[in-house]
């Protein structure tokens, strides 16, 4: 908090110092390039000025840190090289279309079946509006973006222990939990319970909020009438003609509405992340991987399994083989090496740096989840349910179900995140032989949507855990491990250095991966520059 | 309230009957069409069945309303032809794009200036997901849709009266509001201030509700920490590498934010017709009209100004003059006519009606709205701002900046909605000449927008109580004129039946004009065939 109002402090001392001198137009300038730099980690594209000379950096990882670091080392005149443990580029920022094949660690291969035009993003799935670093680098690379719709108030909320295991809409709980929490705060401020915590000035005007925002009546009690039903829905929404007379609908009461424990789902779309605008690639998330691999042309070798990583005062030299073949044991070099493999995977492999670092590495747990793409014969969710794109949540195994946020209305077949799920389901679910995983997806969600019985066709399942290459999710840091070791993972190892999303505060976020690559160049490069 | 019990236990037995007979699968079957159907007026694409032998209708008022009329009619066996007073078809479904000429009563012309692909809708401008007659007629004549924000966390709530006329972002006002409101009932909650209101078996469960939904700490209060600022945002926000350490915000007291008057905003996105997942058509709202139009080539009769509109026992007659160049008195007739002309007109018009009619079409005053479009040489609200979408609410006398919900991320030129304000506002500025109201526009939205001074080029302004042939936004219903005129509105007269979004429930809005349509020509389908 300190920190926040020392920074805000200083900031206004700026302003008011370019106000003085320079007048209301300079100070305008000024806000707005300070309003988003202060507020956001990255502020443009980077600027790495200096000549390396000639430097050459090894980068190990395709995914969008390997690329990022890539491309912008080239720009600013380094040679690079990257290895991909992979027979794709893109590492967690991945698209599964018909067609593709895919192997997992202990040897389950599926091949997608799913229709033309149709994916899932076994990964990364949606860019939040303020992580200004993916939108800036789609939009240098050309990459179109669509709405991902996170809150659908259609959509469901399940609990299979509550309302005799009979989804609810999100519409309904979300009103009669606001209507609730209005009214008993209503009910006790009018009574005059809160007067110690709330001013006499302020409390007229938070009854007139709390009925407003709460769709109370005058008497702060919130019941079925036309005012809720236009939060809720109504039992017959109003129509035309003579025929069109509304009813309205009965809210949930307040006990049965807290013991279903629906409650727990109310806040996602307040969370910072899943805040409106959100965007997802129009045609799947790896079209950015795609688009910066573009660029990058002869520049990586894939099917490259690193098996070490040792520098001297010179340079730093790898060994890899064939991730498939294995065969021949070959090297590449360079001067710096980037290092973006995940620490899951870098904590198996001899790498030569200090204990800090070392340690460090070997810190920090993967966090395990699974992802499985079910193919319908029709969109049911949108013919049948009202419900055009967002995600209904439950409490089975599969933990959500994500709609398509696009083809909206097309009459014909469809991909659904059929489960998205973390921790100890993931482990169980991944357990089993892909062709059953997808089987419980299916039995799961049909207690939700009862059409997927008739109209499921085929689907796919990746459990991180079992990625060849990744093997996890995401890198899953404590406070206690964040203060031992976060430092000693981001600090340059002599001429290696590391970065992904595993060196940065949003784990998981690709956004992370990127502003982690964006510093680890930098710092980089200001030692390649001072040292030439 | 006894009506939605009655329809509740009514439509429960069916089902359980159902059930009894057929098992599961044709219960099931049963629940999901009876539960749209019970939910929604509408039930899908109307079937009109028997000859109508032959019979004509005339329908006057090429709106949607209208069209939709024509459309089915034609289908049914009819023969239809349509007036309209203006030189397009669409009604208030219109889209005003570079080129467009428009006059308004009393003779102001304005030229749009707008650059190619971009748009203004002055009337309609988004569709709910829950206007199933609408997204059907968009299906079935291949109009795209796209995802409209009503909502975007990153917007601003503006007040001139509060914060030294800042504009805030919804996320903090919105962040905030929760949290104080649960930190004040959590407090009197665990303070066993209101145990005669709540149970003890709920009170625990209510208390971790508030905690999690509030973002509160363990003693119920809200504070500046990470997880109050994973819901309103930091002050910087993480990143990745060394310098990637995020500074969390500090929330607005719960003072300030109830002078403000900001929290009138927070229950928007909330109201049924504002729940996720809004569309808007590609390219822009007269894309509908346009799409339904194409069907009725030759049958459309624009210019068509309706003088009269008379029946007696065999025949409705209609003069009409060309609405431009006046001239002849011409005819038309038809053995039926279906009147989509809005009341603020047709309360104009010599119609022979009974008593009960006519007083209806002379009770229902309509609203007066003006919408302002504005381009500007950038989106500095993407670039600068990250607003890519939604709606900004001031109360200054634009009432809200409306983003376009399109090209996110363009490099070049785009539209904003400057203005969308009703009643005394809306006149206020309608009186001024349309130069003068964009000029009063760009004033206002550049108190929340300083960049307006700077990046604007052009604009248009449509007040609807100045719209010739309309004369207002739409139908301004009471509950007491309702009461005492609705039906005699929506009854047929003899030959004569009325349409449109002011003979529905749902009013100024597409949906209620269709669904008034369908409504009506199901009525005089019947009597029609009843007749023959």
């Amino acid at each position: 908090m300190s920190d926040s109002e020392q920074h805000g402090t200083s900031r206004r001392d700026l302003l008011k110092l370019i106000g003085t001198v320079a007048g209301s137009a300079a100070m305008y300038q000024a806000m707005t390039s300070l309003g988003v730099a202060a507020e956001s980690p990255y502020s443009g594209p980077i600027k790495l000025e200096g000549d390396p000379k000639g430097a050459s950096v090894l980068i190990l990882g395709a995914g969008l840190a390997g690329l990022v670091a890539a491309l912008e080392l080239r720009k600013a005149g380094y040679k690079v090289q990257l290895l991909e443990y992979a027979d794709r580029i893109g590492g967690r920022c991945w698209t599964l279309r018909g067609g593709d094949r895919y192997t997992e660690l202990g040897g389950f291969e599926q091949q997608c079946a799913f229709d033309k035009g149709l994916y899932l993003n076994p990964g990364p799935w949606r860019i939040p509006y303020h992580h200004h670093a993916m939108l800036d680098y789609c939009k240098r690379f050309g990459v179109a973006l669509e709405p991902f719709v996170q809150v659908n108030y259609n959509a469901y909320l399940h609990s299979h222990r509550a309302f005799a295991g009979k989804p609810q809409r999100l519409r309904h709980v979300l009103s009669d939990f606001n209507g609730h929490v209005a009214e008993l705060l209503g009910k006790a401020v009018s009574q005059n319970k809160l007067d110690e915590m709330v001013t006499q000035e302020d409390k007229e005007i938070l009854l007139a909020a709390l009925r407003r925002w709460g769709a109370l009546n005058r008497d702060y009690t919130y019941a079925a009438n036309g005012f809720t039903s236009d939060r809720r829905g109504y039992e017959r929404d109003p129509g035309g003609g003579l025929a069109g007379a509304p009813t309205v609908s009965q809210p949930v009461g307040l006990g049965d509405l807290l013991k279903s424990g629906l409650w727990r789902h109310l806040a996602t779309g307040n969370i910072y992340e899943f805040h409106t605008t959100l965007f997802q690639p129009v045609g799947g998330m790896d079209m950015i991987a795609k688009a910066l691999a573009r660029e990058l042309q002869g520049l990586v070798q894939l099917d490259a399994k690193v098996t070490s990583i040792k520098q001297d005062a010179q340079r730093v030299t790898v060994t890899y083989q064939n991730s498939k073949s294995g065969g021949d044991v070959r090297t590449a070099s360079a001067d710096w090496c980037i290092c973006t493999i995940p620490l899951s995977i870098l904590s198996q492999i001899d790498i030569n740096v200090g204990n800090e670092m070392a340690s460090a590495i070997s810190a920090v747990p993967y966090d395990a989840s699974c992802k499985i793409g079910l193919q319908f014969k029709r969109r049911f969710w949108e013919q049948d349910d009202a419900i055009y794109g967002g995600i209904s949540y439950t409490d089975l195994p599969i933990s959500l179900i994500g709609y398509p946020n696009t083809g909206y209305s097309d009459a014909g077949k469809a991909v659904l995140l059929g489960a998205y799920t973390f921790g100890p389901y993931a482990y169980e679910l991944t357990a089993l032989p892909p062709a059953e995983r997808v089987k419980r997806a299916v039995a799961w969600g049909a207690e939700i949507h009862p059409q997927y019985e008739a109209e499921f066709e085929n689907g796919i399942a990746v459990g991180w855990h079992r990625v060849p290459g990744v093997q996890g999710c995401y890198g899953l840091w404590s406070e206690e491990t964040r203060k031992a070791h976060y430092k000693n993972l981001c600090q340059i190892d002599g001429r290696i250095a590391l970065a992904g999303e595993h060196a940065s505060y949003l784990p998981a976020w690709q956004e992370g991966a990127v502003l982690s690559a964006l510093d680890t160049i930098s710092r980089l490069h200001q030692r390649v520059v001072a040292s030439r």
